[in-house]
């Protein structure tokens, strides 16, 4: 561990002030090579353009093919007892459109105000850029990583990571880490860094059944044909209690209570209740802070995305509906096993009903990230040093992405630290990353570097 | 009473073979002229048609106008201590679309197979006129009438009788009666004919519930932004308990149980649960017939006609739906009152949750007459001695008609006695009635005169 011991931040500081220009043009050659994969644009030209950067930052390189978008993979071995970090990330962007929102051409990135907009400027560019130029900066000034680091940067994951769960479990040998580290999203929307430790998981199911080949005349036929919107309030009423307590036996199976500890944690986070309110549209939430993120991190969801039976259109009409179709997902916390959930919710509807049609239409599974571990306590440490803020520690998030490919398939810690402004704007128009938050990333990761190196 | 004692049902059946030709070219007459309410085509014109066919046979006759279309009402009375009977029915006809689809035109009426085919032949001008022609029938053979008789054709039956009430309230002393016989609809499909006694009654309500502004992810503000589609779920589970009992505190106010005597008389009634569950779409409805018509005719629905919130397309989508908005009818039986029931749902509504918007879309109050009066004995007498079959007494129906006008407003009893056969198409393409059904229905009409005059 030659250089850790020696690190310096403020070195690594004057190193970036001093490569702005160099750094800031590197960014805008990756940012200006279009790479949609939704629309299957540029990707291919992406990836080569991305080898050849890594490739000139000594990053060893190749661009491996999938069965979708290909993946760009670099590493830079020190040996094999230091510790090995794998840093994940996307080339691919979303799709520019609408266009004419744009205030300038999209890949065609322009600085205005302190920020780079661009399509990809936040997400995920921008950040993949800050990862790569750290590098570069450590190594200018000490020569050598304190490490050894590896790079995964995919081509679709604005298209759904389709084959990345795939990609993990055939190339374990090549990923092998002792950590990943993401950097993707935005910081809190106070400034502050935030380090995130875990998703909720995904289940998502569409439950149908049908009384009659018809709609039937509500007055000629009622009471005698069955109505399948009845059917299923009282399905929905038999599969979850009014406040909210599922009632399919084995749900809540290897679910954790937070620990006295985490919930004086989700205290500690930052809430404005008003501020929550106005961003879901409501007048109110009726919650504080605790409740809020306990909810949101260590309850799983049951949730009816759609219910459609019978008429909807204006006024009335008198039918009994022939159909009724209900959309649920399910939010599933850390210990909850989609697989085991679908198995047992098909059995509960079974038994309640053999004629109701039960389709499955997704899942993730969770995934969580001890705070406590050594080198999640070294990451908290260097992004605290590197930003000389506390970090807003996120036990999880509400959503779900694909971070159990590395804690489920890998089976190793994994960590996001979001380098990009809370308005980063990613997927809409004008999209950027503030300049200053482009540089600290790269300040961000050469703290992470140094910090598990030894520093 | 002059005639009555002398009545011969083998007289009048000769008098209406003699006069076959006559009798089908007056309905002719009437089949040629359009009169589509819902369209406003040739409805003056059919009135006035009409009111010139009725002043021919002997009957004083006007044309009275509405806020909608006119009605045609007839009289001929003998004196005041005669018993009096309204004859109601409808001039007014259903769009004929989709005119391709008739294998002869519309208002051309054509005999084949034994069958008038026209719009309007057998809803509602050939059970009309087979009414005024038993007049015709009556007064060739015998000279004269042994009741005083009143004839009510309205002309927006088939737009929803929407000034029928009103007309009805404004004209009480007009119509006084001591019986309004109606004949409308299909006789029974075994051919055998139908006394129908009373229908249910309907109100008509949507609830709606708007919890966020917009539809919010459900991953991000899952568990802590409400969902309508729930609440809705637990609305309706407190509304209706899974056995279909109402749990609306006094929604059963008023309703009777069957009596023994009624209940027997279901299990007289024809049913066949093959072909019931055949014309309902379904495998099979798992009931007997005492069970099916007491549902029918003796219980009120508490049906969901439509239930809609959130993301119905293919795929997954996932939201917290902002709004949901379910449909309900309710048909009641007698002794229920709409206006009652609208305001204990909207108490109880309110009760349950104070943000849920009630809309009243429409209401029809119930209406029975009780089989055991002696005008309807009478009825039935007449009725079986036409055909020479005992009727199928029906004590409702399950649909709702506006009945209640004459046994609510008017105060008398109300009886439906169908002279179109079971598959006479009505509101559909190729519409008809068997020739020899428009025949019975001049000899039915001249049994029940008679029998009302005490032969």
């Amino acid at each position: 561990m030659s250089s850790g011991p020696n690190f310096s931040g403020e070195a690594v500081a004057q190193q970036v002030a001093k490569s702005r220009e160099d750094y800031l043009s590197q960014l805008f050659t990756l940012l200006r090579q279009p790479s949609i994969s939704a629309q299957n644009t540029g990707t291919v030209e992406c990836a080569n353009l991305l080898r050849q950067t890594m490739e000139d930052l000594g990053i060893a390189t190749r661009v491996i093919e999938t069965a979708g978008q290909p993946v760009v993979y670099g590493e830079r071995m020190r040996n094999p007892n230091a510790p090995t970090l794998l840093v994940y990330g996307h080339y691919d962007v979303q799709p520019p459109d609408p266009i004419e929102a744009w205030h300038s051409p999209p890949f065609e990135p322009t600085i205005r105000d302190g920020r780079i907009y661009a399509r990809g400027a936040g997400d995920n560019k921008g950040q993949l850029m800050a990862q790569l130029l750290g590098v570069q900066t450590y190594l200018t000034l000490y020569g050598d990583l304190p490490i050894n680091i590896k790079f995964m940067f995919e081509g679709e994951e604005e298209s759904g990571s389709v084959h990345l769960a795939s990609f993990v479990e055939d190339h374990r040998d090549l990923l092998r880490c002792d950590l990943v580290y993401t950097s993707d999203g935005p910081m809190h929307e106070s400034g502050a860094p935030v380090v995130l430790l875990g998703v909720r998981g995904m289940l998502y199911v569409e439950l149908s059944r049908r009384c009659a080949k018809w709609d039937n005349h509500s007055g000629n036929k009622g009471n005698v044909v069955q109505n399948p919107a009845w059917r299923f309030v009282e399905l929905l009423s038999a599969m979850r209690d009014p406040r909210g307590r599922v009632l399919i036996p084995g749900f809540y199976d290897g679910v954790l209570p937070p620990s006295d500890h985490e919930l004086a944690h989700l205290r500690s986070l930052p809430f404005d209740p008003a501020q929550a309110a106005k961003q879901a549209g409501c007048a109110s939430l009726n919650m504080d802070g605790e409740t809020y993120y306990r909810k949101l991190m260590f309850e799983p969801t049951f949730n009816i995305c759609g219910f459609h039976s019978g008429y909807g259109g204006a006024g009335s009409k008198t039918i009994i509906p022939a159909e009724a179709t209900v959309k649920l997902d399910m939010r599933l916390v850390y210990g909850q096993d989609p697989d085991d959930i679908f198995e047992k919710l098909c059995a509960y509807v079974q038994q309640f009903d053999p004629e109701v049609t039960v389709t499955h239409l997704g899942q993730m599974r969770p995934s969580r990230t001890s705070a406590d571990l050594p080198v999640i306590q070294d990451v908290i440490a260097a992004v605290t040093a590197a930003y000389r803020l506390q970090p807003v520690v996120m036990p999880s998030l509400g959503g779900s992405l694909p971070d159990y490919v590395w804690t489920g398939i890998l089976g190793v810690p994994s960590v996001i630290v979001p380098y990009a402004n809370s308005d980063e704007a990613n997927h809409s128009p004008n999209e950027n990353i503030g300049v200053e938050n482009f540089f600290a990333g790269i300040r961000c990761i050469c703290h992470v570097i140094a910090k598990l190196g030894g520093a």
